[in-house]
Parts: structure tokens; C-alpha cells; sequence
């Protein structure tokens, strides 16, 4: 048994401005911006939400802007080959996470739990 | 005096088959498909998501997959407006909605009210 949802969304912004960037979002979408926790995490910044509502977070990157969505799970290797059987394939592991590619060629990640009502909040699988 | 937030995101397919891509995602998430409640309705389907969390459309495109937001208002000039004071740009104007861009590139639509408790959680912001 494990358990997984939607996570975070992030908005990946190919820019040389992430604060910028970060100033738009978080205006736009009516939330505080969070303050660093962790000194690597240069490239991206998370926006303060409700803690019931997906994370947002405002990433710079390298490829176009777009928008993808993380699902976090309590196991990540059972949630992959949960998401694998549904059609969805591997594209890379970076450190703890999976970057995989839906059907739809949508590319987002499963990663470890990210909002702090996982636990109630998150839906149940049978794991084979 | 208007209200407005983070409504919707809509996973827009590239695809013949917007009923396999809603499978997976709907699967993929955890959420059942909503029935068809409008006619018109047969480029996007909406999954069902508990009511405090933000709603999710999988669409049928003719442009490159990917993910947008959709931010909700109970008036979509004014709201047009603090974005475009934020430095969002209008892209076109569809039945009642406006399709805008961010500065960051991303498109995004502002849309009337979507999620059922839009009136006690929407962000409030003073109008000039």
C-alpha cells in the first residue's frame, strides 16, 4: 500500500530575472513568498499557500516556460511503477526524485511528500 | 473591491484521443471524471477534485501539450486590469474569459468564479 496526489505545481520560467518572476507570480496568484530554507535552492522559490492547497513554487530553467505538475508519494519507486502501468515513462532520476512523461507528453515528477496534510489527504493504492 | 485566485489548471492534450489522456490523468491524480454537464462542452473534461482544491480540466488542443492556469474572479475587468498593472499582457478575448500572458511567457486565462467556496477563500483586493 502506498499513497500519492498532486503535489506542486512549478512554474518553470526560462528567465534571467527569477525574482522577477517570482514578483509576478505571486501577485498574480495572491500569495507571499516564502523565505529560503535551503541555500542550494537558488533556482527556485516557493510561494506561501494555504497548507489544505498544492504547493506553487516559481523555478527558473533553461528550456521554454511552461508549467508541470509533481505528485508526491510516501514511495516513490511504487508510485513510478504505479504510473508506468498507467502508460507514463521514465525520463530521469535526479537525486530523490523521478522526472517521468505522460501519455499526453506532459513531463512532471514524483517526489517525496510535499504538503503537510499528506497523510489525510492523499489517495490510497494497493501496491501489487 | 474584487476577488480573485488561483481557479483551475487545465492539462491541454495534443491528442485524437482526449479520452485516453483523461484516463490517465485521472488516474494519475486520483480523481474520478466529472459527467458532462454541458453539451458543448466535447474538448475538455473535468476530474473531480474535493471541493477546496483547486479544479482540473484535461483539454483537447491544437497546439503543443501543456499545463495552464486559469485564475478565477467575480469581475474579470477589474482583475484584467491588477494583472495588467503587474505587467500580464492581454492575448484575446474568448466568450467571457481573457486570455492573458505573464511576463514570464506563460499564458493563463482569468475566468468567472469556478470553485464552490471562491467567496470565503478568493484573495480581496482593493480597486482604484
Amino acid at each position: 500500500m502506498h499513497k500519492s496526489r498532486l503535489g506542486t505545481l512549478i512554474i518553470d520560467c526560462l528567465t534571467d530575472d527569477l525574482q522577477r518572476e517570482v514578483a509576478f507570480w505571486s501577485a498574480a496568484l495572491g500569495c507571499t513568498e516564502q523565505p529560503y530554507d535551503e541555500p542550494e535552492s537558488q533556482n527556485y522559490i516557493k510561494l506561501q499557500t494555504d497548507s489544505t492547497q498544492p504547493t506553487i513554487e516559481v523555478q527558473k530553467v533553461d528550456h521554454p516556460s511552461r508549467v508541470h505538475l509533481d505528485i508526491e508519494t510516501d514511495n516513490i519507486q511504487a508510485e513510478v511503477e504505479r504510473l508506468e502501468k498507467l502508460g507514463a515513462k521514465k525520463v530521469a532520476k535526479v537525486r530523490d526524485w523521478w522526472v517521468m512523461e505522460a501519455p499526453s507528453g506532459h513531463r512532471f515528477c514524483v517526489v517525496r511528500p510535499q504538503r503537510p496534510d499528506f497523510e489525510e489527504g492523499a489517495n490510497v493504492w494497493d501496491d501489487d
